[in-house]
């Protein structure tokens, strides 16, 4: 099992038994999830923002407009939190106490690196649009070099990071199962939707066998 | 139409056609999501952590442990960022570069403020569990004093906020539309499963018909 070395950013404050080092662990969640979450601070202002990315190997890869705030402090060098949350549940206890969610999220702490070299960034747009959905970005028209000029790409080692989990049924305080309350959990799942082929498509382009079989969870 | 006012911090670098300041927006998209994403800073190290929350007017709680770090930080006065985002739907372009997503999101800034009267403490309370789902609160056992002093609470006023909104068609450069790609809209959807009993449920508990009926989009 390869584990990340734990550091004091990545120990867990709060419920250290929920939390994990695996790298397997780590990653799986990483390629389910959509949309991550990036944190960095101006002038100490927190911003928390929501975009795309792709895992490739031990990295993350961000992409963007070049005019993107958060991308050129990234590329600056300022410390940033990357993460995603995957909600898979809700749980409703008894109490109310005990209220809680069954979850899967990822922190990942570091500096970012601005992308320059030219292969690499190449390999970022195609690693972020398969994200989305797997051989899309050989289905689609590749960028020009007017759109590579426009986008930025940073990347992000996967070095200091750590899972945070929590799953299974209700907890309540013993005394507390004796009570006359519905409990139980409600599993969340995040679920395509029937596709809405773009009014301008072309007669004849078949759906993409990838789309008829998508789903999130691997 | 209720609009809050535009400040530096909420002013949209990129995009501003898909930022709004309307409160009914911003309103219904915190209603919507269940988990937010928080930001806040120590020691120049940004955090992001998910967490539940509930809207009551025009303020945020959120509550924890009060041995939990990101409340006493926040607590203490930190200045934070509050975001959630829901993701509506992947948009497929025929160029990967105008790949995109449908989603609503909301960022508050602001300095939180520890709550220490014990009604609205109370109050909080409620609506974490109510904003899970409606009337849950009722349906439990509530809070004993030890509960009560084991949870802190913090309030965020949703003085400075935005939301940030994309939705529609994909968007394609014009002489792209004659490419034979498959482009469209694939929502996604946050869907409850079927809910799972807990095993020590007591015999001739009904379903709660808020469960029955369950659903997350309003």
């Amino acid at each position: 099992m390869d584990t990340l070395v734990q550091t004091p950013r990545t120990t867990l404050k709060r419920r250290p038994g929920r939390g994990s080092f695996d790298r397997a662990l780590i990653n799986s969640i990483l390629d389910e999830a959509l949309v991550c979450h990036i944190g960095f601070t101006v002038d100490d202002q927190p911003y928390v923002v929501p975009t795309t990315y792709a895992r490739v190997d031990d990295r993350l890869y961000i992409h963007g407009s070049i005019a993107s705030r958060m991308l050129r402090n990234l590329a600056a060098g300022v410390p940033m939190c990357f993460t995603v949350t995957l909600l898979d549940g809700l749980v409703l206890a008894r109490s109310a106490f005990h209220h809680s969610m069954n979850y899967r999220s990822v922190m990942v702490f570091g500096v970012a690196r601005e992308v320059a070299d030219l292969a690499e960034r190449l390999r970022a747009f195609e690693a972020v649009v398969n994200h989305v959905m797997p051989n899309r970005f050989a289905a689609t028209r590749a960028p020009d070099e007017q759109e590579i000029k426009a986008t930025s790409v940073i990347a992000l080692d996967i070095d200091e990071a750590s899972a945070k989990v929590r799953n299974g049924p209700v907890s309540d305080a013993e005394e507390d199962y004796a009570l006359p309350f519905w409990a139980g959990v409600v599993p969340m799942k995040l679920v395509p939707q029937a596709p809405i082929p773009d009014e301008r498509l072309l007669p004849g382009v078949p759906v993409p066998p990838e789309l008829t079989s998508y789903r999130r969870a691997r």
